[in-house]
């Protein structure tokens, strides 16, 4: 007898553990992907920040895989599900690809509450391409405000706008005021680093707001103290190529707005013809599977996983862990003939971290909280302990290790050369001389508030 | 009285050191670099071929002079040397960039023989996104090698040409087929990495023309016996999306094609409005300087220097290194009234690797030679030593002596997806069970030689 094909779409920490669920099992298994590596999210911030590269938070799915036989990787983009004739579409073939079971695992997107073309301005940050955008605008921030003589354009350049005060925006922000103001200031002459400022910008009442008050609290008071100007209850109502306006009327010039705040589900869900839940995440049956399909599985952050007590199991890397090692499990129940189970999340807590040396963590529906020194310990070790491959880990830890003893900010590429010349007034240093007679002029200047204008 | 101010145009070899050269001297630096990076060319290759990251081969070149307070560091590119009214103009900006003194050190990039058009499909080796096109390239003929049914159109996927046969093609050629053979191996489930073909075209009469004859016989014997079939006096025709057309008119079907064979001068020095050398290099004066202005000099790869026993120095690291220290130089003596020094290469000898742990090195124009396991740990000694920047050093010594141990091959990220969506026959796999059938059968039609056409 024929053996029992799954099929699944995503190899992020959904679709990654349920692969791996399935070794030795009597099934074959396909992982189709858009591309070729496995991302550790949790850590992308750093790429954009410049601490880490891209390869030291990726593996390729293939060699993750590779010692599991039962596992082929198709690198391609899936456009549509069919479901009745149980197939998915890949971009550029003809003929569709057939499964027995299906585990949709696509994610989601950042999403901009209707304004798509905010996104020009402030990118969001899902994958390594995000990152590098993110990084490059970062260190070319830093590059044009070098060569800025206008005090207001210059302190634009040097004013990070972060909108979202969710774990992403918390750790983003966290990070700048001392990159700039330490890793970076040996390197510019003519910029004063302390003069960066850093915006956290939060709609809601406070920052993270997934954990006890109290953390929220103590989260504010350290990014405070990092020097993050942190803003909640308060929304963004336009960004440009000036910077953004918040609700109150005010606007913050700025040249680089990084958006944290808001999430759409992968388009993918919509093609499966079932209802929606309002951010268009699938609303699935209490096993994961869909109403009136139990061939198809939706897990991690598409799926909205109800839960007992109202709402829906959180976006998270550990719940996607959970859903694709339990749709797995259901999966190989059915082939034998068995009923599928009814999921259930462990919440094993949250955990952000703020700046350098400090996280906030909070377990057992906030029973155990921690901040501070020893909660950020915790965060870096259950952060290596998750990195998948050896080599990633090693690196990474290496990594960290330089970085905290040495300060430094190691990746800082820019590889388009393109828009790279965007320093706007060199010429004013085109008499010989006048170079760090200006540089002390632009420094007073700055020290008056900007008064030269 | 004001102080003097030279200008460096590019942060290669040349450039950072004859910035370097400067520090403490009484006179202000500016370099000016299309990226904020300067590149250990070098080692690029491996960047080509998934060993290294991009970021363990390049370091800010604010962050290597940040100590040197007399440097300044421009991003921007440079479209025209105005040397009649001493300035720079930099694309975007309406003022021109005024020196005393002006260092040339732009380098080269590849050239195509008049036929640009191969450069569509046989990308060249220079820069960062050069190495990170041809990974891409790389990778992706493995991925749809994987899902590829006609035995023909896998063996073009498997095929690799590597055209040039100096020290770049050499290591690129060398690295491959151990890579696909043994470090891909177990991430594959249909492919047969045996029947990789990696093909050396150089059209001169043997391959390393600048090492001594028995060396490069050597080279090609080491070359070969990896697997690499080596095609000495062997002119390219033509190149296409099908693959290379040779001089005799054999035709080989290849979809990845890499160009390591000819390089032009940048075209800055063009705009220096003086002879220039065949291949676009700047004839120099024995100072390195031009001919009748001795405030601009030429260096590096962009130079074309007469050397004693006739033709250049030659366009290498350790040159460009030693015309940087000597521009410097001839411009601090200048400055204090003194006659500049003619230019005396001193050739430190020839090194180039060779697969996985054998080299061929020559000295003292020949006079020493050598070969092999010990000739290769020296190139790798050297390269280590000469990589700037502690953090880079470290972190290349650890990933090779991890890719040396454990065969690895990391820095495999394809991270564009739109056109990655290229597997051409997964339909073919769309019926449950005929997966592995269909892979014994594509093996078998392999064995035949393709008889299942």
């Amino acid at each position: 007898m024929a053996r029992t094909r799954v099929v699944i779409i995503g190899g992020g920490f959904g679709g990654l553990n349920a692969a791996r669920a399935f070794a030795g099992a009597d099934v074959e298994v396909l992982l189709i992907d858009r591309t070729n590596h496995h991302l550790f999210q949790p850590l992308l911030y750093q790429v954009a920040t410049t601490s880490l590269a891209p390869s030291e938070i990726t593996a390729p799915i293939r060699w993750v895989l590779r010692k599991q036989k039962n596992v082929t990787t198709l690198l391609g983009t899936v456009e549509r599900i069919d479901r009745r004739n149980r197939s998915v579409h890949v971009k550029g073939e003809v003929d569709p690809i057939h499964y027995d079971y299906l585990i949709v695992a696509t994610g989601t997107r950042h999403a901009y509450f209707g304004r798509p073309e905010w996104e020009t301005w402030a990118p969001g940050l899902k994958n390594v391409e995000d990152a590098r955008r993110i990084r490059k605008r970062f260190l070319l921030a830093f590059e044009r405000a070098e060569w800025e003589e206008d005090p207001a354009a210059r302190q634009a350049l040097l004013t990070f706008v972060v909108v979202g005060g969710g774990p992403t925006g918390v750790e983003l922000a966290g990070v700048l005021p001392e990159m700039c103001r330490v890793a970076f200031r040996p390197d510019f002459r003519r910029i004063d680093t302390g003069r960066v400022r850093v915006i956290l910008v939060e709609g809601g009442t406070r920052i993270l707001p997934a954990f006890p008050p109290a953390l929220s609290a103590r989260a504010q008071r350290d990014l405070e103290r990092l020097g993050v100007e942190v803003r909640t209850a308060t929304m963004v109502t336009e960004i440009d190529e000036q910077g953004v306006v918040l609700g109150g009327g005010e606007r913050i010039l700025s040249q680089s707005v990084f958006w944290a705040a808001g999430n759409a589900a992968s388009p993918l869900g919509a093609t499966l013809d079932v209802p929606l839940e309002r951010t268009g995440r699938v609303l699935v049956e209490p096993d994961l599977s869909l109403p009136g399909d139990p061939r198809v599985f939706v897990i991690g952050d598409l799926s909205a996983a109800a839960l007992p007590g109202g709402g829906y199991v959180p976006s998270v890397a550990p719940a996607a862990n959970q859903m694709g090692q339990h749709a797995a499990a259901n999966i190989l129940r059915l082939v034998r003939g068995a009923p599928s189970q009814p999921f259930r999340y462990f919440n094993k807590g949250d955990l952000a971290t703020i700046g350098r040396h400090k996280a906030v963590a909070s377990f057992g529906g906030g029973r155990i909280q921690m901040a501070g020194y020893f909660a950020w310990f915790m965060w870096l070790f259950i952060h290596i302990a998750y990195l998948i491959g050896f080599r990633n880990r090693l690196s990474v830890m290496l990594q960290w290790a330089y970085n905290y003893l040495f300060f430094e900010r190691g990746v800082r590429l820019i590889t388009e050369t393109e828009d790279a010349s965007m320093s706007r007034h060199p010429a004013t240093i085109g008499r010989t001389g006048e170079f760090e007679a200006r540089s002390a002029a632009a420094k007073a200047a700055d020290a008056g508030q900007g008064g030269a204008r």
